[in-house]
């Protein structure tokens, strides 16, 4: 099998599974491959599992992606614990994705790649977290639709995952979202190149995507502090240059088919979904629970994380100005650190 | 001459220029025909002139797009007042865009159309006041890019423009907005057709990009109010099919082609080019100017009128907290006509 991954990643294992995968929304993957990093070592009562969901275009190798978390001393420290990150199914950095092979045709999934709910990603990683012997998970966590991820393993696994960390999530996908999402799968589109069989498909309207998807990652403030030209220039702006750049490199790492069936993905989160409401389906949780926001967060605003708090029955909620906005979960481990390191000890 | 003008508007007048139209970045239109509409009388002494200032896609039928504000009693009263309202040059509505004949070649200008800066498309409207023997403007007044032509059209008529009404605009273009410009223009040239010599080129390219904007001109709270799922379905969403509904108007009366163009006059707005600084252009326009904000604009932010209000030397400064976000300009004409009345009566 051919695994397309775009950049290499030290130390990635695969997990097979040659049982058709059967997805929430009726759909069939005839087998599996999950791509995953897992650092340190799991103790003898297995006690010291640290499981990390990723966002959407990145991959399992935390230690490169969260840096500011990572390392002796930190949340994510490999030395006293066992840290697990899977490759989330449909991205191409080893996990089955769009432009794997589909056993059944011998070609490329392409368009035909089924949708994925965001419950499905979970249901996945639970099998690798069965294949891995782990019974128990001291915090599972998670930022944006990784956030997303860890409230469904927390759904799925509610006795096994002792603490969750919500960054920058919500309870189900919002309308905002969504639109943002199709209009990026509206640019894709607008390359009939997106589903020729070919990795390098739909190139041009992935960097639209990104492009667009950034503008939801910042704030306002931030283009206006490092993307303003001091002259009165009348084209080539530095903030022009800054969305092409920020699209050409996703389009060095990334797949246009990967990035349309994900974002696809991302809109069918709900974690009420088969549970009443989403109200009811967070009161279930009963574990210790982080949730984090950020002010001028323009993608998952303030109110969603308030909405997890005020349902999550055992909730510490904080929140944090950062002029990164939704990125800020990224950035702000200075601010996280502590605050993680903390929830996880207590 | 072809005027290509997708939708058919009542009374619409044309004012053609034989002379070559030369463009503040050096290139020049050989020919110009500015598309305009007039309401009322022009009154013996001419001093009951409003000019109306039209924003990215909209045209010069003001009585169509800003119903609101226009009729008797209200601020654009046609008994009392004459008022103009022309299309700029890039629209498809009449006035020379991408689409029309550049008469030294004899076929459309398509990607080689020049670029024209807001100060162009004010000076372009000029040629077309002095044609109309118009030597006082009342009210000059425009929303968002509308409002960057006022400011330029107030700075090179600082005595015949006695008042400007500034809305949901800036001192100049910012970096964010220079960002979703450039996102746009990357959905459009993701779809290869742009630039084929066609009035329905680029067509897929365009529904993504009004997708884009459409984002930067509502709110989230919006989406969320108007465009949630009651249901908790995984796919075919309301917010989805809203973007789709929203390009498909867009592709139904406007051309790809000048939008592109037109995205690219939007980046050139700076009052201060040539002027020193933005400061020092505003503290030049000594007549009254309202200014309005909108305090939940994703697009043209507070911050950007607050700006204008501190640097202008005659200021009354408004702002409202809308729901519908930076097009609650267009919209929130409840709270605008007896504010812009009582400033034009002043």
């Amino acid at each position: 099998m051919h695994y397309p991954i775009p950049v290499s990643i030290p130390a990635l294992k695969f997990f097979h599974s040659k049982a058709p995968f059967i997805l929430e929304n009726g759909g069939i993957l005839p087998e599996l491959t999950i791509a995953y990093h897992t650092f340190g070592r799991l103790n003898d009562d297995g006690s010291n599992v640290i499981w990390v969901c990723h966002a959407l275009t990145a991959n399992s190798d935390v230690s490169d992606w969260w840096a500011g978390l990572f390392g002796p001393g930190k949340v994510f420290d490999p030395e006293r614990y066992f840290i697990v990150c899977a490759n989330i199914i449909g991205s191409c950095y080893g996990s089955t994705c769009a432009r794997s092979i589909n056993p059944e045709t011998g070609n490329a999934y392409g368009q035909d790649f089924p949708l994925v709910s965001v419950r499905d990603l979970a249901s996945a990683h639970d099998l690798l977290r069965q294949h891995l012997g782990i019974e128990q998970i001291s915090l599972c966590i998670g930022g944006s639709c990784g956030g997303h991820q860890v409230l469904e393993f927390a759904a799925i696994l509610p006795e096994k995952i002792k603490k969750i960390a919500l960054l920058v999530c919500a309870a189900r996908e919002s309308a905002w979202a969504i639109a943002i999402h199709e209009s990026q799968r509206m640019a894709l589109a607008a390359d009939p190149t997106l589903w020729d069989d070919a990795d390098q498909a739909g190139q041009a309207g992935l960097r639209a995507a990104r492009a667009i998807g950034l503008l939801s990652y910042r704030t306002i403030d931030a283009y206006r502090d490092t993307q303003s030209d001091d002259d009165h220039r009348v084209e080539h702006f530095s903030a022009a240059s800054y969305q092409q750049y920020q699209g050409e490199k996703l389009v060095r790492r990334f797949y246009a088919q990967c990035y349309y069936h994900l974002t696809r993905t991302l809109d069918t989160h709900q974690i009420g979904r088969g549970r009443g409401d989403a109200a009811q389906a967070l009161q279930q949780l009963a574990m210790p629970a982080y949730v984090f926001s950020i002010d001028r967060d323009l993608l998952i605003p303030p109110w969603e994380q308030r909405f997890l708090a005020e349902n999550l029955p055992n909730v510490q909620f904080s929140s944090l100005d950062s002029k990164y906005g939704h990125d800020g979960f990224l950035i702000e481990t200075d601010f996280l650190n502590p605050e993680l390191r903390a929830f996880l000890h207590a």
